[in-house]
């Protein structure tokens, strides 16, 4: 099979390219073609300052007194509302925070909190077989402790796995208590419709939970436009937020001031300051904060996400869909018969922005490539997982990735003895 | 009454003490006396160091690869394990990971599934009217949880409060789960005798966690040696951590392999990479982990940790028993007759490192000495909290600090309007 396109026309296209300036603002290594911002976005310049300012300046200099003076104590909403602007959030619905397990958690607890109290019959957390595990241990998680510490027997608690559309659409039921799904999919790229499936999920009177870890900053999102309930996610993929930086908990103001979320901290309480005997939550998304957040890291956060906010996201899904369109068309026609095999759907609306392949060999095939330079991942069973950014990513790029793939696969290199031993890869 | 010390004797004492050297490894600023290191410790030189080399290098240069070239991946344990020496902690029993109040959630919760097993009819937690509030709090909200989501109606899960040892000893019995106590109290500076307490709640079939929050790092603490269940607490004030750096837990051996903490994310995950679709938790304190970690602000505790094990525990405590004694017996002559009470224990075994006077205004009180450059802070109601570290404070320091509180109170400068507006400090 012929490629339709040539590096050199690749070069043109991108010599005249709008996103092409976002390049620049990033820190890449020479000699690196980066696929895995998807696992851990690439590092904006100001990022390093900004850390050089909190830790120099704001806690060496300001000590305690840059809780208020650097506006440390506000910075989870500040960020989180400059984050709910891509987000289709309203103010006061979002906040960085945590960890995108532990946001699960609280959103997953006050659900079904919710339904306990509207629609008591209602025990069933529908998940998917296929979700990023942790999505799942989370579920479970909370299942067990209410099971095993409940006092009777009874109906328990219980997370029930989906396998695709069909098997979730005749799950939902009586039972349902909520649905927690992955916009995007980490291992394979697919991406449920938001709106169709959280009116679905309405309709058989269940609330809906979007894990947007893939997503947010790769693919437009609008919570308040699909009427969901709770989305979490992460600040350190398609955000740049750096490495491991709060996630975030994004809940629809209609659930604010109905129940607990049982990680309940003191930065959740109404007036954290008062030091009062018993908890009496805040009224906004600061109901589900819990206890002292990791300044430094999480005031990185606000380099990438001006990024982000100053590009439009539009072009950016425009751009990712090119760039995965250029990705898969080149493995498929420069790579042919080496025996790589498309798990991420062809559909632009059925996916987010990383590719990923099916190799018997994967995991080798991916060590080399890391050696060469073309960094992406490899996730159980047999994916070679390929992250595209616009932000920082060219045609070109995408171009010289699959040259290197190509020799790979054409001289064998991948066979090589240095290439098979595991490390955990993130 | 009389001061028995002058400030050239101090200046004296001071230069010949072997903590000296200590003071040159943090960068505090001039013109700053620094009595807060309890609430956020001083910035130890070498920490801006480290965050640089984690962003520039790791993140820019190292981008996914630093998960494991740059031991992201093991910081949590490795850290521990350092930590862990300061607490008479065993290998593998202490992650540095989460927050101060996350990590007491998921004590509690193992200590409570541990009960149900062995004595099902122990429904009570009982901790402290006057703990820091948010462990409180996240006792509430774990109750509230439980007893909300189970199904039928029976001896709820309660959380009983108690105001001193005669109380609590009077409140242990056979509905007792567990004990959460914070080993230092936050605002009054007194402390539990670990041992005594420990034992008694054993007796009594009560599980027991420790909150070392106002302890790690200022007081010899031998968690083995007490033979306790749990401990939680923070690394950002007397281990000089950064602001809102990871918290940790030490979880005694004897339950590492019993029962899941709900809050079951995939770093607690015995194969967090084998993506496996059921929940098989970790063998050591691995399980009371949860999700990814914030790495720049994580990183930097090891700063902090390594001056803290380079001094001699003994030695510190010795010094801040001599420092807080000078301390208070300075305010109570030099500074008599205006209407500071103390609150903190005298007695030595029963207080922590913090002083705390009462006074009708004290925040207006704090407010003035903190724009003489004494900072301090207030905690309600009327608490004026001095932390006193002798790693970077000398007896001349503390001498300082005390003519300044006296001019305050001698000129009634603390009277002035810019004094008395309210803001949150934490």
């Amino acid at each position: 099979m012929q490629t339709v396109h040539t590096r050199e026309e690749l070069a043109q296209l991108d010599a005249q390219d709008p996103l092409r300036r976002f390049k620049n603002r990033f820190a890449l290594p020479e000699s690196v073609i980066y696929l895995d911002g998807n696992s851990l976005g690439a590092l904006p310049h100001g990022a390093a300052e900004r850390a050089a300012q909190v830790v120099t300046a704001e806690w060496g200099q300001g000590l305690i007194r840059s809780w208020n003076e650097a506006g440390w104590f506000e910075l989870p909403l500040v960020l989180g509302d400059k984050l709910g602007q891509l987000l289709g959030a309203n103010p006061r619905e979002t906040a960085i925070t945590d960890t995108t397990s532990l946001n699960l958690f609280k959103a997953l607890a006050s659900a079904l909190r919710t339904q306990k109290s509207d629609a008591p019959q209602r025990r069933v957390i529908i998940t998917e077989r296929d979700n990023f595990p942790t999505d799942i241990y989370i579920a479970e998680g909370l299942a067990d402790l209410v099971n095993s510490l409940s006092q009777e027997t009874g109906v328990p608690y219980e997370v029930k796995l989906i396998d695709d559309e069909a098997s979730l659409r005749a799950a939902l039921g009586d039972d349902t208590a909520v649905l927690a799904l992955s916009h995007v999919n980490y291992r394979t790229g697919s991406m449920w419709d938001m709106n169709q499936i959280t009116a679905a999920a309405h309709d058989a009177g269940a609330l809906v939970i979007w894990d947007l870890a893939h997503a947010a900053g790769a693919v437009p999102v609008d919570l308040n436009g699909a009427d969901a309930d709770y989305a979490v996610g992460c600040t350190y993929k398609y955000l740049n937020g750096g490495p491991g930086s709060p996630a975030f908990i994004w809940v629809n103001a209609r659930h604010h001031d109905r129940f607990w979320q049982p990680l309940s901290g003191w930065w959740s309480h109404n007036a954290p300051f008062e030091m009062a005997e018993h908890y009496t939550p805040a009224n906004d998304v600061r109901r589900f904060m819990c206890g002292t957040q990791p300044v430094t890291s999480l005031a990185m956060i606000e380099v990438g996400l001006d990024i982000a906010l100053e590009a439009d996201m539009d072009a950016v899904r425009a751009a990712s869909l090119e760039l995965t369109d250029l990705f898969i068309e080149l493995v498929e026609t420069r790579c042919a018969d080496h025996g790589l095999e498309l798990v991420t759907p062809r559909e632009h609306a059925q996916r987010g922005s990383h590719v990923s392949f099916r190799h018997e060999h994967g995991y080798e095939i991916m060590a080399a490539l890391i050696a060469r330079g073309v960094i992406g991942d490899y996730r159980e069973p047999e994916v070679l997982r390929f992250g595209i950014t616009p932000l920082y990513l060219s045609r070109t790029d995408i171009w010289d990735a699959v040259e290197i793939l190509r020799e790979i696969l054409h001289t064998g290199d991948w066979q090589r003895e240095e290439f098979t031993v595991r490390n955990a890869v993130t």
